[in-house]
């Protein structure tokens, strides 16, 4: 059974937007904060950096079943997420997806203002932070001025994706990794690149069979050259153009390959990242909140899910929901101070009709 | 969609079991405490009042849709109970309904002994309360003596149900109560019993149209007599054996109506009972518990769901769930003291094969 949900539509970047509630990810627990804080009367913009709605479970595992989402004995990471949206939907939610918030301050009138890496303006008069562990980012090895040559045009330099393979066309391309990534673009810019060497710390590659006898093909063709073990420990270049890459290959001295560009296969990290410059009191990189309001040290903003932290947390997606519930209620008395919240069942109070 | 879910097998009363955990409600909150219970290795009992699992959701609203569940966006009560059940039934949970936890003491082990009004007992390492507002049971007219006569056989004294109509054969009832049950029952015992009063302290019945025909029939053919308005206001009897029933029908004299039997018709109340004897904190007939372990002031026993008490508390079902994870956790230390939990995600470590 897989219900893929409405596709809530995604916001084009930039400009300025006004609402009750910004919510930072569009996680599974985002997405019910979407939920509670309609169901309050709220209405809520949603940025995340990835660009789809779903956080992990999209990203990361959406076919694998989950088993402890209360109610759903077995649910896909993409059935999980297709089930939010559609109970978020009615509640007409604005998503601003495929960007990151970089700056949270508050204005003269108290209300928070978030501004993206892709120039949009929110302001709000609550913040719930519902970032998991941060924003998925690919690892990158710790070498120094890589952020120097990170700034290169695709072909050229540091970079962790790619993009237009044509771009490494006649290039000499430095591949550093032993997953799937590695080996399969170490096979597929082979022919057209200038030299292809590929970095791991070890003989053994975590690819596909057919791919590593593909591998095996190629480097006895000397279409690639395999560095085993081999390991980053440096980078060449002059005026900001990589030169060479350094590699540690056991020997005691480093071993410098010519190159034009390195492209780093190291899998994905999360990072808080910017969210540590807004304030917000830390401990190791969660947010510490109330237990029963997910209120942060900062008044209006309050934390959810993974990236929340109080004794006994447990990192559930069945206790981000409850956080989540808590956190649309201590916004209430925010976006409507002094309004009397009447309790109501849901299947009394039923739904918004469109 | 309509998943009933399996049927959770109800054991016989009586016994003595021994398991990890007990717990005292099966509403949706103690159903997931089952499966919660489940995934960190411990086996539970749960013993309930009502006959069939699933609480309020299954007792009061089965077919009425619940917005308010995450990643349901609608589900009926029923629904939600049977996919509850499913969820629970890999973990092969012991059901013990329609019968009350009456005591609840420690053993000189330190083990947690319960016994029930149908001679039940479990002993287990922890407790978990997910008793709602407490077990459902018919409201009592406030009348002096009723317990008296409350004891009688039926067709004789005081009773909130009809288990056998022929009991009534040939006796003078009086049925008090303005809905359904009262104009039903009123209907079907006028032609067996030898004489049917039904007393409302209003004329206007809440029941169907066509019952309310029929009454009005029956009512014309002195088969039923209508005391309205009217109130219960007192009970006679000799020896313990009820003679007629008092009414106050706002003359400033109370009417006596000759009887055998009064049945009272004025809905269901629930009532914490005897979980009031147990030594727990209590405020307000509700437990105080930690909001991040849902333990109250007895050791080993943890509250969860209506029942569990805490600043800022919300009684919604989904924060139940995230309560009973919570207990469950805190319940792991008590079970496998010193044994250290290692977090793995559901989808990570899979459930159990039977």
């Amino acid at each position: 059974m897989d219900i893929p949900g409405p596709e809530l539509p995604n916001e084009p970047p930039g400009g300025t937007h006004k609402t009750d509630i910004a919510i930072i990810g569009a996680g599974p627990v985002g997405l019910f904060g979407v939920f509670q804080c309609g169901m309050l009367g709220m209405r809520c913009h949603v940025i995340d950096a990835l660009d789809q709605a779903g956080g992990q479970c999209a990203a990361l595992y959406p076919g694998k079943p989950i088993y402890d989402i209360p109610a759903l004995p077995a649910a896909s990471g993409g059935e999980l997420v297709g089930r939010l949206c559609t109970q978020a939907a009615p509640f007409d939610p604005a998503l601003h997806l495929g960007q990151q918030v970089t700056a949270l301050d508050q204005d003269d009138g108290g209300r928070w203002r978030l501004r993206s890496d892709a120039d949009t303006e929110i302001t709000a008069g609550a913040v719930i932070i519902a970032a998991g562990v941060g924003a998925f980012a690919p690892k990158r090895p710790p070498l120094a001025d890589i952020e120097i040559y990170e700034k290169q045009a695709e072909g050229n330099g540091v970079h962790y994706l790619v993009r237009d393979p044509a771009a490494y066309s006649g290039k000499r391309v430095v591949i550093a990794g032993g997953g799937d990534s590695a080996v399969d673009w170490a096979l597929a810019l082979a022919d057209e690149a200038m030299s292809v060497h590929i970095v791991h710390r070890r003989d053994k590659f975590r690819a596909q069979p057919e791919s590593l006898s593909r591998l095996h093909e190629k480097t006895a063709a000397g279409l690639i050259e395999m560095v085993v073990p081999g390991q980053l420990s440096g980078l060449k270049g002059s005026d900001g153009v990589l030169t060479a890459v350094a590699v540690d290959t056991g020997s005691g001295k480093a071993r410098e390959i010519a190159a034009d560009a390195l492209l780093a296969f190291y899998g994905l990290a999360q990072n808080i990242g910017p969210i540590a410059h807004w304030g917000l009191d830390l401990d190791r990189n969660r947010i510490p909140v109330d237990p029963t309001t997910a209120a942060t040290n900062l008044p209006g903003v309050f934390a959810v899910g993974d990236i929340a932290e109080y004794p006994n947390k447990r990192k559930l997606i069945l206790t981000g929901f409850s956080e989540a519930a808590f956190a649309a209620h201590a916004a209430y008395e925010i976006i409507f101070p002094g309004k009397a919240l009447h309790f109501e069942y849901s299947t009394t109070k039923g739904l918004p009709t469109s």
